[in-house]
């Protein structure tokens, strides 16, 4: 059931990203009657966080480019009331009242809803280790993260630095960084670099770090940080006790959703710790919404409940909740966790499991990988691409896939990420009548060989995956 | 019924480019017993005829880099009997034999076989006007064209030229030309370039040409041509009498099949012309199969035979023809037109019906038509796409679509593809999980715009296409 807003009534929403305000702009559009409130911690709204490292790195000069609209905007373009600095503290669905704190007075306010939406994100990982919250030690989220990270630099002579984490974030900062002039070694946790990949494609991704005199050490963990006596700022202590100097340490370590007003009210979380929802964005409590970050979503290829926070998945899920909080009966059609990022000269795309990830949801993945080309082998500029797709070894739906080139992978992904949509099986992906021109790719594109290896290869089952 | 060759048959194969050579090399791959001749009337085996502007234009130097194998690569590596300069001229589907001329002997030959594959292609339209086959004037659709054209730019001093049509290799041909330093002049019959496109998506082309300093003229019928009397090699003589000078021409007025072969052996054609076959690749002859540009194929949006000639559905027309014709049962997935063409920084790119398409097919299109960036707003070198979406009226089932710009356009066409092969809605489409890094799209993709737009309208008709 929705929490329909009555006629002149008030939407609250928490969080004033892109979920939250997607969810308001879109409660606006459809009821030009109600009053919209948006309580937003921090300083800014509706800003674009996958840019912060192109920010960091300078290729983005201007702030401002990173905001697609201030507060100012909001308030006055779409009747918005935005409050800035307001940190929601508690909510009561049953009363339907939300508490929040302001830097301008010491006592908590009070507001009334008809519907809320809670869109609280996510927050960074700081590793509990001795040290992680010296100076000199970032993490990335927000804009003013991002902001913080330039006065360093701006401020402070840095010629080298460690990134802990080599995820998407950990790995674009390694290259804002790097495109500064700064020497970085990347320190991974785990067996891989980008672990959403699987192995055998991440090693492309760390070849080419290596290439460009990145230096990565993987299955490290960092243990804590001190101030460096030897008048470096830094030292991170390696297993073993071992010290190595640093000038700045950038943290990536992961995001948690942000769920401490929505659990604290009584709002169901679900198995992955992130707001259980329906396809509807509804939360266990009729006057309540969730989305973005802070919520779960289905996962298209399981059908279970998933955890994947990415800007897109919270702007759509935003405009769901945002139309559902008025009256609406929008549905979000779930994620694939498709994701791009681009690693110095290579793009890197995935949607849908890796191997590793189907063998942990309890399916039984094979998988193919080819090497091809992103343009006709005859045309000038040709560059490798290499292609692995993952599927079910009984039947051979598509899984997933993961594409990494220097040019030719981003967008090819969506190819796949539609066939998971239709839920396709590799013969399926081997039909669809994809372009072919020789700038743009071989008369067989990438994507038709590796769906023709796969199709070859249920037709003989035996290789191992 | 399969023609199942016999243990230790022959398969013959007339033809030896995309379709032939795939035909001959899958057939090899699943029956090595057999002997396999193939019959090529020019001198030249698989090679990429879509590059030959490429190789006009000089961006592609060596000719034999447009040339994926050779015959004496055949012939060794996969003892196929590869006869070049070997004209079929005709065929008998019922004694199973083959005659065909060759240039070493007056006699023509005979050959028996188990089956046949056509794979004769399409030839380009000379237009039946006066001077037609003047020298200077040349048509492009085999790598002996392409030498010719070459050849003539090499020894004759061409400052200015003619292209006689603004499809797909007339637009190429004009870039090639142009790329060399020649004044280009392209003709087009029709009201608008590239007629397969919807005329408000060709005029961005148009203005791409215009800008490039390449001069336009549509409908524009040449009614002849004549030796120029002023020293200049061609006139070409307008509707009206109008008189125009020029160096060269090239006629890049479309193909037709080659079906002379087939209909001659009494193998029904279609109501396209061109030679009718079911999924299978079989014709009306149980002893024949025909795959590639001599061929219909099955229109996956309109379920009817269609003929749109292109090298992707060659090959992979002729793979299955080639498995067929050896006992196997492979079907091919039918065709969505789906194309791309670099004209000059544009990528061009369409699949699926046109506005004007679906409604010659007796379908109710609607449309929407958005301009968007190719990377987030933010993102340095963020450049216009223009996305043009057609979809049913009732019910909102993608038709097609044309996706222009300078980046980004050529593999996003493939997730429309994708969308149609898997017969889904713009809502559909909007549920796509497509993925999103700053340097690759905005948040939220053109495509997913277009799609929402769609849906919209859907919501709300009245607006027309």
């Amino acid at each position: 059931m929705s929490p329909a807003v009555r006629e002149g009534g008030r939407l609250v929403v928490v969080g004033g990203d892109a979920a939250g305000m997607s969810a308001a702009s879109r409660a606006r559009r459809l009821r030009p009657d109600i009053e919209i409130i948006v309580l937003e911690r921090g300083r800014d709204v509706s800003y674009s966080a996958c840019s912060t490292p192109y920010y960091i790195a300078g290729l983005i000069g201007d702030r401002n480019a990173l905001i697609a609209h201030d507060a100012a905007f909001f308030r006055a373009e779409r009747r918005i009331d935005v409050r800035l600095g307001a940190d929601a503290i508690a909510a009561d669905p049953k009363r339907r009242t939300v508490t929040y704190r302001t830097d301008a007075s010491e006592t908590p306010q009070s507001v009334g809803f008809d519907a809320l939406v809670i869109a609280t994100g996510a927050s960074p990982v700081r590793l509990p280790i001795p040290g992680s919250e010296l100076p000199g030690i970032f993490v990335l989220r927000t804009l003013a993260h991002a902001d913080a990270i330039r006065d360093f630099l701006k401020n402070e002579p840095v010629a080298n630095a460690a990134v802990l984490g080599a995820g998407y974030v950990g790995l674009e900062m390694v290259e804002a960084l790097h495109s500064r002039g700064i020497a970085v070694t990347v320190l991974e946790a785990l067996p891989h670099v980008l672990p959403s990949h699987d192995a055998d494609m991440s090693e492309l991704v760390e070849q080419e770090l290596l290439a460009k005199g990145v230096i990565v050490s993987k299955a490290t963990k960092v243990e804590g940080f001190e101030s460096g006596a030897d008048g470096r700022r830094i030292g991170y202590v390696l297993a073993g006790g071992r010290r190595l100097p640093t000038d700045m340490v950038v943290m990536a370590v992961g995001v948690r959703p942000e769920t401490a007003l929505a659990s604290s009210a009584g709002i169901e979380l679900g198995r992955t710790g992130a707001i259980k929802v329906d396809g509807r964005q509804a939360t266990s409590e009729t006057s309540v919404l969730a989305a973005g970050d802070c919520s779960e979503a289905t996962h298209i290829v399981t059908a279970r409940p998933t955890w994947i926070p990415l800007g897109t998945t919270a702007n759509k899920q935003g405009r769901v909740a945002g139309e559902n909080a008025v009256g609406g009966n929008a549905r979000f059609a779930g994620v694939a966790g498709t994701n791009v990022t681009k690693v110095f000269d290579l793009e890197v795309a995935q949607t849908g499991l890796s191997s590793e990830g189907a063998r942990k949801e309890g399916l039984d993945p094979d998988s193919v990988r080819i090497t091809d080309l992103s343009r006709s082998r005859a045309y000038p500029g040709a560059l490798p691409i290499t292609v692995k797709l993952i599927f079910e070894r009984g039947g051979g739906r598509v899984l997933g896939a993961q594409i990494i080139g220097k040019e030719g992978a981003a967008k090819r992904i969506d190819t796949v990420a539609a066939a998971l949509a239709g839920r396709m099986t590799v013969a399926d992906l081997e039909g669809i009548d994809m372009s072919y021109a020789p700038p743009f790719s071989p008369v067989w594109d990438p994507l038709l060989i590796a769906a023709q290896q796969a199709a070859k290869k249920l037709r003989r089952p035996g290789a191992s995956s």
